[in-house]
C-alpha cells in the first residue's frame, strides 16, 4: 500500500459556480415499513419474470465482452409494439428512444435541443427533477403556474410560450405532484404556439405515469402522427415496476429521434439493460392487469380522502395529492411516526401519497385517521 | 389504430446549431469473423462469471419495483477493494465514483467542472471522444500536440496548462489510440501546473486500460493522496471484458466526488447494472489472469510488427498503433477483405489493431502479410 506524505494541499476545485452548496438530488430515504414516497409500483416482478429477466441476461452476459447494440433497434421495436397495444398508436421503432431512465431521456432532449442560450418553459407545480435537467444543460428556466385545480390554462400558455420563445416545453401529463392530466385541446394549442416560435421549439408531453390514466383520458402520442415537434416520454419504472432497471423512452418524429442519435454517449444502454428490457416487455399483459388493480386503489383512495373532508385532486397517476394542512410537516412526521413514508412536495399544505397495496393503503389510511384525528 | 390526417407539418426543430449535419458517434459495426476495432476484450465471460451474473441479477430483479441505491456504496466498496489489489492504493468507496460507463464519468466530471465560460484540454492524438464530451457540455475544447514518439513534454505542458488555463485537463494513460503511458514525472509536473490554474484545474488521468500497462509502469492512482484535483478513472469495458455492461468508475478526493454526486442523475445507474458489474469483480483473480496473456500477446505483436520493418508505437494497452502506410486506407480494406476489422484511426498513415485471442492476432498476422507483401 501507498503511504502517502502529508502535504499542503494547495489545489482548489473549479466547481461550477451554480453548483455550490448544492445537495444531490432524491428523496430522503428511510427505512420504514411503508414506503408510499417516491411512485413506484408496490409490486414486486412475479417469480416468471424474475426468472426471464435472468434467463434473458445470462443469454447476454455470455457476449459481455463486446460493447453493446448501439442502437437498441430491438428493444425500440418491442417499445413501439407495446405502445401500439397500450395506446392503439403505432409508431416504428425507428421513431423511439430509449435511455437509462426518463432523467437521461430528458437530458438527451435538451443537450439537442435546450443548451446555453435557450429557455425551457413548463407549468408549476411540476415535476422537481425539470429545473435540474436544464441546469445540467445551461438550459435558462422559466415556469408559468397552474390554475388552482392545477389544469393549465391553454390560452395563457400560448401567450407565455409566444412571450418566452423557449426551444423546449415540458409539460407532464399526468403532472407530477397533483396527479392532473392534460386534455388533448391544451396539448394542441401549445403545439401550436410552439410551431410559431422563430428557430422552433420541441414540446415535450411526459407520460411517465401515462398507464394510470383514467378511463377516458387519450395519450398525446395519438398527436405525434401531425406534430414533428412533439416527444412523448414514457418509463418502465411505474406501470412495469421496473424503476430499478432504469428504463425510459419517449416516441416522436424521426427526424426528432436522430437528433437525440447524435447527443447520446455511444454505448449508453447496455446490453443487460437491453435484455431486461425485454424480457419484462414479454410479460406486459400480466403487468397490465396490475395497473388495473392500482387504479382503482387510486379511485378509492381519493374518494376516501373527500370523504374525510379532505382535498384530493383529481390523479390519473400512481398517486394522489391530498391536503391541505396547517403543518404539513407535522402530519407527514405523524404518520412516519406510524412507520408510513410519504412525500412532503408540491404546493404549501398538501402531501402525495403514492398507491400501494391494498394493505399499504389500508395501513396509510389508518395511520392518517389518527394523526389527522379523522 | 389512430389514422393520422395529411397535414402541412409547419413545425421546424431547434436543433443546436453546431449538431447540424452530424451523424452520431461510433466505429463502424461490421459483421466480420475478426473484430480488432474497438478495443474488446477477446475472451467473454467464462460460465462461471455469467452464471454468478445471472443469480445476482435473478436477486436484483426481486426487487425491480424500487428505486436502486442510488449511492451504490456497495459497488464503490468493490472497486474500491479491487484497486487497492491491482495497484496498491487503498481509497475509501467514498473516493470512488461509478457511472454508466467511462463516458457518463467523463460526463459528470465536465458537467461539474467544466460547461459554458470553460476549457478543457488535452494532447493529441488522443482519444476521439474527448471533444464530444466537451461539446456536449458547453465545454470549449483545446490540444495541444504530443511529440512525434506519442509522449507529452512535461514543461511544454505546463506552459500550454498556465497560457490556456482550462478547468480539466484530459490526459489519457494509457493514451488512446497510440498506446503510450505517461511517467509520474509528467503527471507531477502537469498537477503542479493546474494547481497554479486561477479557479482551480481539475486533472483527469483516462487509465481505461491501465491494467494493461507493463511491469513497471505505475498507476496514476499512486499520485491521489497528495492531489486533491486529481481523478484517475478506469472502466470495467476492457480488462473485465464487460462492454456491454457499462460500467466506468473513477477515483479521487472525495471532495471531487461529491461534485460529481451534485450533477448525476438520480438513480443514474441500474440496480442490475450494480448487481452485473459486483459479481464479475469477484471473478477478478481469473479475469486478471486473462489480462496478463493479453499482455503477452501485446509485446509479441509489437515485435513481430517491427521485425517486418513497420513502426508498432510502445503500448501499455490492449491495441497497437502500428504503420506507417502511404495508404492507410488501402490497407485497412485489404485487411477487411481478408475478414480482420481493424481501426482507422490516429494520425495519418497508422493504423490500430486491438490484441485479440491468439487465433484472432494469427488471423490478423496472416492477412496483413498478404496485403502488405511482408
Amino acid at each position: 500500500m501507498t503511504d502517502a506524505p502529508a502535504r499542503p494541499q494547495r489545489a482548489t476545485l473549479p466547481l461550477r459556480p451554480e453548483l455550490a452548496g448544492l445537495e444531490p438530488y432524491g428523496a430522503p430515504q428511510l427505512d420504514v415499513p411503508v414506503l408510499l414516497n417516491v411512485n413506484e409500483n408496490p409490486y414486486a416482478p412475479s417469480d416468471e419474470v424474475v426468472a426471464d429477466i435472468a434467463a434473458a441476461v445470462a443469454e447476454a452476459a455470455r457476449g459481455l465482452n463486446r460493447y453493446p447494440d448501439r442502437e437498441a433497434l430491438g428493444l425500440r421495436a418491442d417499445l413501439a409494439d407495446y405502445l401500439a397495444v397500450e395506446s392503439g398508436v403505432r409508431v416504428a421503432p425507428e421513431q423511439v428512444w430509449a435511455a437509462n431512465g426518463s432523467n437521461e431521456v430528458m437530458l438527451h432532449l435538451l443537450q439537442a435541443f435546450g443548451g446555453p442560450g435557450r429557455t425551457a418553459l413548463s407549468f408549476a407545480p411540476t415535476y422537481s427533477m425539470y429545473p435540474e435537467y436544464a441546469r445540467d444543460t445551461g438550459t435558462a428556466w422559466q415556469v408559468g403556474r397552474r390554475a388552482e385545480d392545477f389544469s393549465v390554462d391553454a390560452a395563457a400558455a400560448c401567450d407565455l410560450v409566444a412571450e418566452v420563445a423557449p426551444s423546449v416545453v415540458l409539460l407532464a401529463s399526468p403532472n407530477n405532484p397533483t396527479g392532473t392530466a392534460l386534455p388533448p385541446a391544451t396539448l394542441e394549442a401549445v403545439l401550436g404556439a410552439a410551431a410559431d416560435v422563430p428557430g422552433g421549439c420541441v414540446v415535450v408531453v411526459d407520460e411517465a405515469y401515462g398507464e394510470f390514466r383514467r378511463r377516458g383520458t387519450p395519450s398525446a402520442l395519438a398527436l405525434l402522427a401531425e406534430h414533428p415537434h412533439l416527444a412523448v416520454s414514457r418509463t418502465m419504472s411505474k406501470a412495469f415496476g421496473l424503476a430499478g432497471a432504469r428504463v425510459g423512452y419517449l416516441a416522436a418524429s424521426t427526424a426528432l429521434v436522430d437528433a437525440l442519435r447524435v447527443v447520446r454517449l455511444p454505448y449508453h444502454l447496455s446490453a443487460v439493460t437491453q435484455a431486461t428490457a425485454r424480457a419484462a416487455l414479454r410479460h406486459a399483459p400480466a403487468l397490465m392487469a396490475q395497473v388495473g388493480s392500482l387504479r382503482q386503489e387510486r379511485d378509492d383512495l381519493v374518494a376516501w380522502l373527500r370523504a374525510r373532508g379532505l382535498r384530493a385532486a383529481d390523479s390519473d397517476a400512481n398517486f394522489v395529492l391530498f391536503g391541505t394542512f396547517p403543518d404539513r410537516h407535522a402530519v407527514w412526521q405523524g404518520l412516519l411516526d406510524r412507520g408510513v413514508l410519504v412525500r412532503e412536495t408540491g404546493p404549501e399544505g398538501w402531501l402525495r401519497v403514492s398507491v400501494g397495496t391494498p394493505q399499504e393503503t389500508a395501513a396509510f389510511r389508518a395511520a392518517l385517521s389518527e394523526v389527522g384525528g379523522l
